[in-house]
């Protein structure tokens, strides 16, 4: 029963839309990080370049368990 | 002109898109309910399981007219 | 280096995602405003109509630079 | 001691005030409830049509007393 | 269904009450704004001069639809 | 995977602490609702009568799954 | 120029509307405070008894100038 | 009718629960003030020490009635 | 009495800190706009480059008196 | 152990910057209160006039220590 | 003088209550941070099972001070 | 374009001022980290010691890019 998580905060980016920006950071996390659990969406942003919407940014924070030691 | 309208709290969830998870919740909400008429989001999460994004949570408030008495 | 942004509060409407309606929000924009350069999202809302999702609203401060004067 | 109460969202309108759009909405909410006790404000809103406020919204929470089982 | 809004956001103030000040403000944005369509209500201040409230200060945001190019 | 739930907003006491009523609440809950799954604290209060902390209150989401239809 | 301001918060009531609520918090200050010079809206509520909104509560903060030492 | 209250905002500690953190700041305000009626929390925090939490603080929101002048 | 103000969004930047930035962004908005009243700052951050801190800036909502017509 | 703070909310302002607004309005309490202990800035403002930013405001609460009675 | 403090937030879980559930956190982060100084409380939340309160769960920032390099 | 990048949230202190406190952190991080690229302001307290405001705190997240895997 006690186990313990751990959130960091990731921004991850899109050039198609926010669950490919979600899915991004999520892969990037993985590759350091082991049972990943749950994701919070922070905030939603994107760049513009040249009249057109050229990213889309997703600010998440990510869940993780800690091991027991 | 003195309408009222109610508004319950839903979450709902979608392997795709958040888009689809709000529909998927609208779904749900019209079979018990008439007249629904707007939703405001109010948190965006997800789930991880085994290195992937397998959920997308919206949840949402929906807004429907209360049928005059 | 002493540049200024302004920004300014849209809403952007879609009847398929998010995505699309913070895009016709910026194209709007870009008839009128030079050199947008990031946007935010502050409101994420939708209308229902006859029991179905019928639209997707996206509330998004567009910032621009300010022209040297 | 042991009472518990329940909150509901509504939102309630008038052409006159916000006092008045909170006043009908209460009213809707005693036409099925009992026992309601308070109300908190959480948004305030209106509609502009022809260029005159035709319309004040107000969002609130009522809460009234669960009865005994 | 592509339409756009922007929002203002004003100052109206009133000796009377908010529901005034709101008007005051909606009727100063009609005088160069076209297709006002809903407000929502930022903040509420006001001023006391001489022991007495002298003034009723409501903060809206003004919406309207971006006519079409 | 397409399962819904529903958030509902309810306020348990406790002479207590925070726990008690959150488990008052939910005890309540439990009287007329199934498949009750999470809660979320959403504000905490208390009463105070002839200068002694008298109850604590703890308002609360609580979310349920709604029933296959 | 190195004026400072005191703000301290109060909840007026009032059987007619928030305008009132505030003036007779407003004018309860005055009894014992000089220099009342602004006040902001923190919160609206009201309680309901048998059916009907029988008072509307609002919290504000109120600034007042702290006189020169 | 035309009652106010006050609000003061104290910091209680304590090394046991947030629950004794609130009664020590409440039983400080009786020493001083008359006619508290109800408390909101604001913030709740702790401190560290060598590994142990050895104190847990409640920032909250005591209201009084002010007296009839 | 019957004034109106607008609020218009800016941000400022600077290499010296954020007093300069929030200078920055209003006197561009001095060229364009007369009757400057108040700003609120709605946000700081800054950008960090080759490990300095590089630029700090102000997110400002500048207010203006709108003209009598 | 078992102290209790009290925190005042004051605005302070200087026409330089930030930090002097706060000093200034940490020294003026200082004449009437002893054993304060931290602030915290709860907003930032400031006045414009003559097209110049004259002023600083800095809105901060400030916290000491209640004597044991 | 110069010192930096780093956060980090987790969720500690409990059977029992928060006040348990902060502990578990602190404990699990003491396995491998030294210096750990303060807390602060973010949200609280916790599980319901078979129609019982089965687990307080408490997100945290748990903040150290970074050592000299 | 698939680039993601990490927050950290750190406590930057100062005698002197907030932009001194934020260097003083992005300093610290730099010490470990690579790729620092912006930083955003979470909240600003302060010290207050024998009547004199000795320390300003700045609360902000520093974001760095992740490095390719």
């Amino acid at each position: 029963m006690e186990r313990t998580y751990k959130l960091i905060e990731l921004v991850g980016v899109s050039e198609k839309n926010y669950e490919e920006a979600i899915k991004n950071a999520v892969a990037k996390a993985t590759e350091t990080l082991f049972g990943l659990s749950w994701f919070e969406v922070v905030e939603l942003r994107g760049r513009i370049d040249d009249n057109q919407v050229v990213e889309f940014q997703a600010k998440l924070k990510v869940a993780f368990k800690l091991i027991k030691s």
